[in-house]
């Protein structure tokens, strides 16, 4: 796999464009766990995500998460390359839930890019349009669905994400990721239990009944 | 005030796009109360606001809403132009809160210019990103500040935009603003007002301690 045949606009580059990215543009290995991006503390650069799984998360003065999307296989992500944007004024952390390999473009080469190519710069676009509605659709969840069915919502695409019903993680990740709290997950899950929904054991949730998690989701 | 002094990306345009702008954008006047654009149901292209005041909110599916963001003069409306923006998967409603002039510029030409000058790109990338900021800052106020907090700073924030500390506003309006409930608005403001903080009175609050207002919502 070739950054050339994964970077969505290489095609509509200049050749001397080509060049320059194909000078600056690196390959990095993220092992799992790696705090990669810490909101305008630094600036990494546009990651392009070759294999792995990174996920993007705002954080509280009080040290409380909230994951606002995922990155996996040939998604960009934008807003680690945010100080050379107009007008971004909030803080993304973005750290690697699997050992991922990128391709970083260094930020001042994106900004350079561009602002000579309108294809660059509506690529741009279309990044932000996709992470602006995952973000309205999160907010949506927060505002108006109740704790149970986002709890569920969380376990179905999480399953689907990783391809098993069974799913290593704890009730702390699951609250970082809700933006919720340990206790608040954990008093769900045993109600979820309860009913059948789904079978608890150290580190471990499985979904018993998927299908009960999609009627209660879908509410 | 024309147009052309106002459209910040004007000067970089050929003359040939000047040109076919000018030829198709339109100045309109929008009635206060005006629902102006609903979501996906119409593109209405975008909109510089040359005077008076619009409100971007969500809708759910019972009907409550939250504001997202107010525009005011020279801001830009971008979401009325989604339909031609790629991966725009959410619907926002706008409506005229003030009597408003608009220039609109028609959705297709819009596009049209994204396509051709990197210029105007970019100008769609920092508009969105300004939205985007101002919804992720709305995210963070709902996921970690109280409701007196949100209550507090959305009293102050209007205070400012009106210029005045008596606000002509209901608690069912305030509500809506804030994604919540009458009831709960109603509760609230008389504990405010128990607390010295405000002066209710039919259709109207009075900031009576503006200071003490900031100083819960910095709490």
């Amino acid at each position: 796999m070739e950054f050339t045949s994964c970077f969505p606009v290489w095609d509509v580059l200049t050749p001397s464009q080509q060049r320059r990215l194909s000078a600056a543009v690196q390959e990095r290995n993220i092992p799992k766990g790696t705090v990669i991006h810490r909101g305008s503390l630094d600036c990494t650069g546009l990651l392009l995500v070759r294999s792995g799984q990174l996920r993007a998360y705002i954080l509280s003065d009080e040290g409380r998460e909230i994951t606002i999307y995922r990155l996996i296989e040939m998604d960009a992500c934008l807003f680690s390359a945010s100080c050379v944007m107009r007008n971004v004024q909030f803080d993304v952390s973005v750290e690697a839930e699997k050992e991922t390999r990128v391709w970083v473009i260094p930020s001042d080469l994106y900004q350079a890019l561009s602002e000579e190519s309108a294809a660059v710069a509506n690529y741009t676009n279309a990044l932000m349009s996709s992470r602006f509605s995952e973000v309205m659709w999160l907010m949506e969840q927060i505002m108006w669905k109740s704790f149970d069915r986002r709890l569920a919502d969380f376990l179905l695409r999480e399953s689907a994400l990783e391809g098993t019903d069974t799913l290593s993680i704890t009730h702390e990740r699951i609250a970082n990721h809700l933006g919720s709290a340990r206790e608040v997950v954990t008093r769900m899950l045993r109600y979820f239990q309860d009913g059948g929904l789904v079978k608890l054991s150290r580190g471990c949730v499985e979904l018993s009944d998927p299908k009960g998690l999609r009627t209660l989701c879908e509410g």
